[in-house]
């Protein structure tokens, strides 16, 4: 196949081969049959299903194996995408288009030359600098390997008691993984509220619904020092001493972003990579993509770094039909989110209220909140909908939405996203036709009722 | 409070008293406090949860008192609407300004002048010229008075088997209640599937299931008479004979515009009434709302009749504020629709293949089906959707969209619904940033999978 010249089939270089990398590499292929691929990873797993793993590990997912996409082996042979596990690029070179890479096992270093490069590094984990943070039974939860050392923990100790330091996502589907297990769980949370990213004055219930199953939570909590003892781990806290056999830190994330650093590529405000819409960094034929890079906002019209894995997919497709000739355009984001916390689910979409009131770009800012069936009343199973709106009050856009219920929350809340990006008002959403049959909705839909009166 | 001249209290009258009729009667009353507002109300019932009465049959509704979402008594009193039931409209003056009302106890006409009218007259099931169609036992179920004959009927007789002519969602919804009630069910269509506002190849296994479920379905098949016999009914059909004790007729409905058609006020080629964004007909102060009039259609730009609650609902409130001089507008529908049958849901919104092919001033429509997960596939619980978009081909313009599986297809459908509002392509739904978690879709939700492939 090879010609000379012109018609020379591409280098393709991909750092990083989980979701933004993989889907990249992906793309390259369908697009330049021809192309040389190559994705440097420096761990031992590709494109798995990080989201998954606290339902692997609490054995609800039962078959590990389902959370690994995409295997080295399979995307070699399948794909014709040369994977190089444990390998780490160290160096990029933009003057020579190449990168140093390095081999984890033998420790070699070697260059390879690049048409077009992604940098698909992700996010790590980020550690406090509490005293005895690196002890045995303390972990992260953000890698497959991550996931195997937790579960491979849990069944060499007899675990009773976990203890979890943050109340994001990962904290709070962690609690409910150990309750699963019957484990006792302590929560301590630095913050005055758990899901951080939410409004607080909406996460009364299920905060109450995870006290109730049991979690200990210890708001406005700080961890002071952590000490390896005999039968496991001795936490100090603000508020006092916590005896535990397991601790997961799960207190927010970073950018890999210092090797695009180091090659003088732009990063934003957050320390994320800067990119257009078409996935390009600073320098043109070097794309990022994933969780190591800023996204356009769709209500800010400015970039954001909100690390999510339904971009780092859709945007890596998008940056490998680029690299390989194509001009696809990445819209953004919105940073929708869903996550279950035991009874509940907890969902959001666009600005809260909080992120709102303090962007100036912005008009005079407005919030709804009501309650509202998810049935026809006179149906059974109807449980009540929470919906926080928030709206720009001059031009009653709506900028952001909140949702919380026990069933059918996560899509409906879909529906707000969607509005969003169509920069409809509230007075659009009031007026949309939307399905109603009394055992999925009354007539006037949660989503209605809450933008009727954000409308008033 | 009644003044001379100019600040003299308005007279509103509303010719029916459900969904659109009360709506704006309620939405009047908030806008204009001093006004008098008449509501004539052939029936016994306004404002009733229509929906809802399959399920009260069943028994799947306890308390049929909760499908009245207001009473005549409660809407006097509280909302100080002169409601009276028992009364018909039978001439509306359109020179004069007046209506022409009799009392159905008394037989006593009467003459109502109106600064502003409402015709809210709704629809009526249309009942074929069979045979014996007027037989004790045969019904057709449009009103919560027929709802209350039907189980009236079951609980006086001994019913073992019913008989429904017709295949569609009220149809359907029977054969389910009927099932509920451990009563065999006969299924008689003279089309040759259920669902008839849907494309037929995607109904495969939704029929399977309500076959699966008892229910014997004749499609292709005509009813040609009805007879009582002493134990019940004996219907005679193209293709034999059945014995059954109950009768659903469930072939249709047409509009009940005939008092605005002899009153000169334009209709459209259904024969309901044709009406702008203000609700207004072609007669100034008079508006139309609900089943007995036309909507603009969001996807055609035109008049369609498609009789539902939710337009009805909306429209009628819209209406009402017109009424009351405010200057609102109702955008229009999609044709938004959902049921359960037995174990799925059918979903639809927008234009289905068979009748986008059929308008000539939209370009080639192409038609994409796909079955996804409604989870990640490695989480419990997730079960195969199929989505069907229908494309204007030029411009990727979603037309349409169709839905079916067993959970979590209702507010995913209105996903779509939403998209299509904003014009959206199949390009831009690709490119939605939707809720992602394990335990409600997979980071490509069955929606992203059928665009993306639409897009191809």
């Amino acid at each position: 196949m090879n010609q000379i010249g012109e018609n020379m089939p591409k280098n393709y270089v991909i750092i990083g081969g989980d979701a933004a990398g993989m889907s990249a590499a992906s793309k390259i292929r369908r697009t330049d049959p021809d192309a040389t691929i190559q994705v440097f990873e420096k761990g031992e797993h590709i494109s798995y299903a990080a989201c998954g793993m606290p339902y692997w590990i609490s054995g609800v997912i039962e078959d590990g194996s389902k959370l690994e996409v995409l295997t080295p082996d399979v995307a070699r042979e399948k794909r014709g995408i040369d994977v190089r596990i444990r390998h780490e690029v160290i160096k990029i070179d933009t003057a020579r288009n190449c990168v140093v890479a390095r081999n984890l096992e033998t420790g070699e270093d070697f260059i390879e030359k690049f048409d077009a490069l992604l940098i698909a590094t992700g996010a790590r984990a980020v550690v406090p600098p509490i005293p005895g943070v690196d002890a045995e039974g303390v972990f992260t939860l953000r890698s497959l390997a991550d996931a195997q050392l937790i579960k491979k923990y849990i069944s060499d100790h007899e675990i009773n008691h976990a203890t979890i330091i943050g109340g994001g996502h990962i904290g709070l589907e962690m609690a409910e993984s150990f309750r699963h297990l019957n484990i006792d769980v302590a929560m301590v949370v630095r913050g005055d509220q758990i899901a951080p990213s939410m409004d607080k004055e909406l996460l009364e219930k299920v905060t109450d619904n995870l006290i109730s199953h049991g979690v200990d939570l210890q708001l406005g909590t700080k961890v002071n020092a952590i000490e390896r003892i005999r039968t496991g781990l001795k936490v100090q806290t603000s508020a006092g001493e916590i005896k535990t056999d397991i601790m997961i830190v799960s207190t927010g994330v970073k950018p890999n972003s210092e090797l695009a650093i180091e090659a003088n590529i732009e990063v934003g405000k957050s320390g994320a990579i800067l990119i257009n819409k078409h996935m390009q960094t600073s320098v043109r034929n070097i794309y990022a993509g994933g969780d190591c890079a800023e996204h356009n906002h769709l209500v800010l019209g400015s970039s954001m770094w909100i690390p999510m894995a339904p971009s780092a997919n859709k945007g890596g497709r998008v940056a490998g039909e680029n690299m390989a000739g194509k001009n696809t355009k990445f819209p953004g984001i919105l940073g929708t989110a869903v996550a279950k916390v035991f009874d509940y689910t907890i969902a959001q979409t666009g600005l809260t209220e909080k992120q709102a009131r303090q962007i100036e770009d912005l008009g005079e800012i407005e919030a709804t909140t009501i309650t509202s069936g998810s049935r026809a009343h006179y149906y059974p199973g109807s449980t009540p909908l929470m919906v926080k709106l928030v709206v720009e009050k001059n031009t009653k856009r709506l900028l952001g939405a909140q949702m919380i219920g026990k069933s059918d929350v996560a899509k409906r809340l879909d529906i707000l996203a969607v509005a969003i990006t169509a920069n409809m008002t509230v007075e659009d959403i009031g007026m949309l036709d939307l399905t109603y049959a009394p055992p999925f909705a009354p007539v006037y839909d949660p989503i209605h009722v809450a933008a009727n009166v954000a409308n008033k």
